[in-house]
């Protein structure tokens, strides 16, 4: 059931990232992981190579136009890029006010320049063969500047427009770009820190299940994507919990 | 594999109606297929029948509020009914001035009304069991008015309205209600007559295979929603051939 | 500064209404008023009347054809038909499951079906003139399909329906179509009462002034999409007092 | 009729930003223009001076966090800032695998670092006085990622989003934050010459001028916004000529 095709995850975290990883490698992809720090991907690639999989791990800093070109090339010279999956967040809020240039900055080229430089030699990659699959993960924030978002919201907005550009000029290169949309709250440690830091410990204590998204359903949604004949693709879709209020 | 559960599709036209209750039938379900000319149904129930599985066909006439009431308690006294599908179409184009007030409220009641009416007792007999799943077919105009669908967009809009609403007040009680946007032209007779009128025939010999969706791939769309995690459930999502333009 | 032009309102109610006709009325208009009950217009006559300013009331019916097209050409026949505001509202609140046909019907016919008619007639009077405007009031429904909301945002959205293609139709005619959303509640006796029920007769005493609407500022923001030069008009705008989330 | 009040436009090109610059000059304010390059300004310069208003113009790099900070705070300083208005533009058009990383952010940078930069200083000076109107100029792309858009339309939705955040945080303090979206081509010297070069030069001649916005309706657009009320504000509107195709 190997594929000989790779599956390249920008953003490994330990969550969502981590779960799209599995998931493709469960179904036969080669893995090119990367994330910032490289050292934290140790577990993953245990994870992975339990099941007899095949995982490469690399530090990345995906603001770096040479990194990216090298780690998508070298996925690719592996066996040929079938999915990008690029999944880097950079949650942060502050008031306009309070929002340095600094950190509007550095959110955009996390959440932003990065997507459109992984975009871009995903791209690239995937032309001669003439297919493959390229997923941006998007937030609430992609489709509204709420009250503290600025910085945020600015970056996923144009993550979102990179993508919609992409899937425009691709698609019709059978190459599926296609941006889905978190859009309610994931289950991770920095998540329920969160909720603990404004709701107190008993909030967290009594969590309705249904309000935090388990990581492997985002899995699950990309996998669904990539399974879509090319006959009714979809670019954008919102997934959130039955129970969340929209 | 047979499940005991009842798929419903109000509007089991020739194409996307029938490869919906097709797909169903061959996951296991038992299928009421209804259409305003129940003859028609013969053709439908011959191929489903031929693969082992069960349905029942019948005239309905969905803009009668009795007719969909016992037409969907009929399929739930039979099993449980798991998946109602609303895919009455009504695509009309009149200039605003030549839309006479009979075919804007023919249209409304076909497409708008009778959803609706679909849409509430499917609710009423799922909320017992405790799940279930309304889908809704929305076409371009369910988010576009164009020239010459006065009609027809206010109808899809409606038709849109009423399944977020439903959306938002079920899927808290595990039912999940959801609306496909069809983003092209769907190959099927009707659209082909219209290409050849508009285009003439040498368009439609030489017609892009990639330009029309196949019926089939709606009904694949509709078994990835039918399988989604209830954590990671999608409302609206649009599906187009990756060679159409948007 | 009699303008020798006529000015239409359907929906003149105490409020939205009578402000519109108001401003209209004081900017140099005759004004054509018309609502179900049209003895309830005698104070709006009184108060345009006594500026000197000339209008006409009228019982209405908008959901009858006929009584639409004998206001409107009547309007038109007293001067050329300049603007026509249709402002119908019919807001109600109900849960999906407790939502009747007759409710669902009767809600489109005054909120959708109404100015589907009231639009195509005022284009017909409208084009021979080779000029005009056609606003349409809508409301935060028009976009979402909330709790509750099933019939009332499926008229509205299907009223949105018809505005946009009534546009798209009609702007290449020299007509203005626009849609104005109000986004927050009016300043009515309906709303207050609405506050009172919900919140307690407190939080009326209490209550922001800018968390409600002015109606006369609904009617400033009609007369600024009237004097839009034709090379800049706006189809749509949402309006909110700066106090209101959104 | 002078306002002893100032308005800054960041980005006074010789079209749109002039025309915006001399609207409000006309009626009364000081005006603070900024552009990259600054000799070009003196045109404009004159014309508001000839009619006896008070004009400063200075070269202004809006991507440097410092220049922004002098201008505005020099604004402030002249007379208290009641408007800002950033309207600079960087419309190029790539294919994606054509975009160089320094296209991708010199756009950002101009369209939409510089955006936030501009908002978020003229809120602090307007937030002592208590109120204020900040104007963002948007375009097509800041709606629709459109196929060679990847970097333009990626830095307009980013600047939407700053404009949204900064509304709904700066609204409630009485400073009307708005995104003005010109939907169709201007009539200025480089759109006539983008015609010219994809259309010909017959194209151009026969011109319909009714497909080219006029620079002076973008000035009224943002005049309009400026006299709303605060109980019925703006935050988004499209504008296009009559004749446009939207």
């Amino acid at each position: 059931m190997a594929r000989h095709q790779t599956v390249a995850v920008i953003g490994a975290g330990d969550y969502i990232g981590s779960e799209i990883a599995k998931k493709f490698a469960a179904e036969g992809f080669d893995l090119f992981v990367g994330r910032r720090k490289g050292d934290k991907l140790a577990p993953l690639v245990n994870e992975i190579e339990a099941t007899g999989s095949t995982v490469f791990a690399r530090a990345l800093d995906a603001r770096k136009e040479g990194e990216i070109v090298s780690f998508l090339s070298d996925a690719d010279k592996h066996a040929p890029l079938e999915v990008c999956v690029f999944n880097i967040g950079a949650n942060v809020n502050f008031p306009l006010l309070d929002t340095t240039e600094r950190v509007f900055r550095k959110v955009w080229e996390m959440a932003c320049y990065a997507g459109f430089l992984a975009g871009r030699e995903a791209a690239r990659l995937m032309m001669p063969h003439g297919r493959g699959s390229i997923f941006f993960t998007g937030a609430t924030a992609s489709l509204r500047g709420g009250v503290g978002y600025a910085a945020f919201a600015s970056a996923k907005f144009g993550l979102r427009a990179v993508a919609q550009s992409a899937a425009r000029e691709l698609w019709p290169k059978n190459i599926h770009v296609a941006h889905l949309i978190i859009d309610s709250g994931v289950n991770t440690a920095w998540v329920r820190d969160r909720i603990k830091e404004r709701e107190g410990q008993a909030a967290l204590d009594n969590l309705d299940p249904n309000r935090l998204m388990p990581p492997t359903s985002v899995a699950e949604a990309y996998w669904q994507l990539y399974q879509q004949p090319s006959t009714a693709w979809v670019f954008e879709q919102e997934i959130r919990p039955f129970g969340e209020q929209w």
